[in-house]
């Protein structure tokens, strides 16, 4: 990454509070979803192949999230219409996270940032890295979570499409599903307090 | 199902309080996991698979459960150990709702029993339908979330195995995870509150 293409408001890089979740608890989410040492590998090649893909990757995400009028509304404005501009910085992190899945290490930076994330869903800093006066101030816990079936079914064409012989497409499908569900279930942390 | 083998504490029957998720909220989830019309028909042939072998999917669901500490902590009795009676009876219901997730209609009775689902792993309920004196008051909901990807990887070879050559198993596994999504986000309503 270079300073002209790193996303508006994107701080994985920027000193930031550590994360409530500990790497202990994080070892115990990765056994949750039965990570296991060929994960490593597969999500690194699945990011070889998604990483210059990301902006069709988006495509197919803002296309859905677009026409749905229940998700789209979380990015409305102070008029109370889609703000263009909040969706494109918002866009801009959403690419770049995908390449993080594949390529970031697990480690207490990374759940840091994960933290970061939750909170900018949660009502605790939404709007406040796009500077928006929106009427949505969280956003809502199930769509967030339900999120994770376009998100893991889309991306199975995109890894069919980049894969070479000896690449083994399930295996990299089933290492990004595993990682998705970890980092979306650290996003639900602010969500569920002492619960979580 | 006849009176003799309704599991111990199963009550999707019984009259229930009617589930703060009202049907448009339903509509919307099933809206967020892609839901098409093919969908039914393919988790109802699913049903028709796994109805028969929901013992074995559980033998494999609670050897992995058994095997976790931190998670099967959340079935401990009074004497800090796991209560074997307890698990049984939770695996009553759990090889049930395997059932029920591709047999019963998306319908407010269904409403109904997800939320009474959910508040057993919440504080709520936890402990009260099998009498249990547990020192674990709640399921904490990042296990809960976390086991989808258990719940949805390990159904493939059952269905795998039970497919016949018009069946189109890629179709059923994918009804299955939209499914399964759906009722672990309706679970997790109590712990979100009005953030959910």
């Amino acid at each position: 990454m270079t300073a002209e293409n790193i996303p508006a408001g994107y701080s994985y890089d920027e000193q930031l509070p550590p994360s409530p979740v500990d790497e202990d608890r994080l070892s115990e989410l990765l056994t949750n979803v039965m990570w296991s040492d060929a994960d490593a590998p597969a999500l690194r090649r699945a990011g070889e192949i998604l990483s210059p893909r990301v902006s069709d990757i988006l495509d197919v995400w803002y296309d859905f999230i677009g026409s749905t009028p229940h998700l789209v509304s979380v990015f409305r404005g102070a008029d109370g219409e889609p703000d263009a501009e909040y969706l494109d910085r918002v866009r801009g992190r959403f690419e770049q996270w995908v390449i993080d899945v594949c390529t970031r290490e697990f480690d207490s930076q990374w759940l840091a940032y994960q933290e970061e994330i939750a909170l900018r869903h949660h009502t605790t800093k939404k709007n406040t890295t796009d500077g928006v006066d929106s009427p949505s101030g969280h956003v809502p816990m199930k769509d967030m979570f339900a999120l994770i079936v376009p998100v893991t079914l889309t991306i199975r064409s995109f890894l069919e499409e980049g894969a070479e012989a000896d690449d083994d497409v399930e295996a990299m499908h089933q290492a990004w599903f595993k990682a998705v569900t970890v980092t979306l279930v650290l996003w639900s942390r602010p969500y569920a307090g002492d619960l979580w």
